[in-house]
């Protein structure tokens, strides 16, 4: 299997070519080379094939970020929803054009492959009453969310055409993030667990009976792999998957964030903000992701398990790297 | 009203020209300039106002075409469905960059224009048995309604931005249209009316039974004009109209065929076409268009009408061009 990851030095993207690194295997085959392509060069892990990184810019990709042998591509270059709702043209030109890069690209292949796409629930409106079937409609609110909704059309177009073969995933909000705290809408959700368990205050700027559909990024890892190797028979025209992440109140958040660390929800403090309750007010809380399951992607593990899992897999690294950077 | 036609050289876009000239009037106010632009300068009508042309390419749209006090946009400047289906780089440039270059225009403004967009009902799948409601996914099965209901995704942006004002509406099958058959899968549903309208046979693709959601010209203008006059805010986030167009089947467009000229309809082969019969057979049969009628949609005339119309309209005119045309 030869693989490329644009977008392979970002948050996932990274997870997704540590995974392929440690297994050595997607889908029961070999991977022989993994493509990493990023704006800068991404860190190489240590695997059992060889990695390759490219640098540059995705909507004038260069050749060898796809090569001739590509079989599949993980799409996660992108402008993030704060950057894209700040500067309307860059997110555009990323996030359309450089999907229609994308798609340019794989059409000059002797052989299509698989595209795996991240879209985003961010995609769609409804707000906290919603509970949203997978044939709801993308009605976005942002323009992060019109951008990857319109990505998904060309892609399952390109799909119908036979250019590739695309799986869109219209990922949750991901917790735990490492990182700081940022001016994204979305960044109290993983703040209010990642913050406390750093034994640092955090803002939380809605109530608690706020919810959110959230998935972590092991699971998030986990079905991009899936889909990168999946029958898309099935799928038909529909060349789009709304994942099993989970619905959580803020007030699951915090009683989990207690259960793996007592005495941490105490720095939760609430600051409302209407501003940003205003945002992530239009997201929908739930869905109902019967087609995934169908499809055969994983169900989500307990939200305890996650915050369990954010200590083991990036509380230190998180930690030192504050330590080490004199702005924090 | 300072007004634009993008497109205005093409069917719909010089009927809506010719009847913005017989009324003066867009929304009661007077209209005091129209610009007319298309790839060629499109033809001028006699008007009580000034008409300026202006030719280009959509996507480097010429700053004339959208001037500064522009009140309302007609966006019908396309590459249609065959086109875009034998053409992929040439539709997604006009459908989708070209819609952008609209955005681009109207965001330069000081203020925020009117923009009716010309979608299409081939945005949608679902095939004979669908009946979709207001709230049907776009699941295009060809490269034209992917792009369509793109740029729907990014006018709705635009609107929200408050870079424009935008209505979408996703037109039926326009019937009857002038012209000669064609190659397009749809051409037949115009045909098997027009050519024995004009003493000549048609080829009857599919079976009778086979149901089709269309409109009139005259019904899809009175919609353009509709929209863009009335008060989005209703809307909200989601500018996307299906207007009340009607679903009628083969029997029933002969049936009316015989009552406005008998005997006509013995002029209709059937010649089985497989291929467009899998073509057609995926567009939806009908819709359940009540938020169009909410917002104020006017309802569609009778099928018999529809026929009388093209009769009264555009009969004479089609005889003239072939009779003049050594082709024919």
């Amino acid at each position: 299997m030869n693989i490329t990851i644009l977008g392979g030095g970002g948050f996932l993207g990274r997870r997704i070519a540590a995974t392929l690194a440690k297994h050595g295997k997607l889908g029961g085959k070999d991977v022989t080379r993994l493509t990493l392509f990023d704006i800068e060069h991404p860190p190489v892990p240590q695997a059992p094939f060889p990695v390759r990184t490219v640098a540059g810019d995705i909507v004038s990709l260069p050749a060898d970020a796809i090569p001739e042998d590509t079989d599949v591509v993980f799409h996660l270059a992108a402008v993030v929803s704060a950057a894209a709702e700040a500067d309307y043209d860059l997110g555009r030109r990323v996030n359309v054009r450089g999907t229609d890069a994308v798609i340019d690209a794989c059409r000059a292949l002797p052989r299509a492959p698989r595209v795996v796409f991240a879209s985003s629930v961010a995609s769609f409106s409804g707000g906290q009453d919603a509970v949203l079937p997978d044939e709801a409609r993308q009605v976005p609110a942002n323009s992060y969310g019109a951008q990857k909704a319109a990505a998904e059309l060309m892609l399952a177009d390109a799909s119908r055409r036979g250019f590739l073969d695309a799986v869109s995933l219209r990922l949750p909000t991901v917790i735990v993030r490492p990182g700081r705290p940022n001016k994204a809408a979305s960044s109290f959700v993983s703040a209010i667990l990642r913050e406390p368990l750093l034994g640092l205050p955090a803002d939380l700027p809605v109530t608690e009976d706020f919810a959110v559909w959230v998935c972590s990024p092991r699971r998030a890892t986990s079905w991009f792999l899936h889909a990168a190797t999946l029958d898309t028979t099935p799928m038909g025209l529909d060349r789009s998957v709304n994942p099993p992440g989970m619905s959580v109140t803020v007030a699951h958040m915090l009683q989990a964030l207690e259960e793996v660390r007592p005495g941490a929800a105490a720095l939760v403090r609430r600051v409302q903000d209407p501003a940003i309750a205003s945002i992530v007010g239009s997201w929908p809380a739930a869905f109902e992701p019967l087609r995934a399951k169908t499809l055969g992607f994983e169900s989500h593990e307990p939200l305890v398990e996650v915050v369990r899992a954010f200590v083991q897999d990036d509380l230190e690294a998180t930690r030192r790297e504050r330590a080490g950077d004199p702005a924090s």
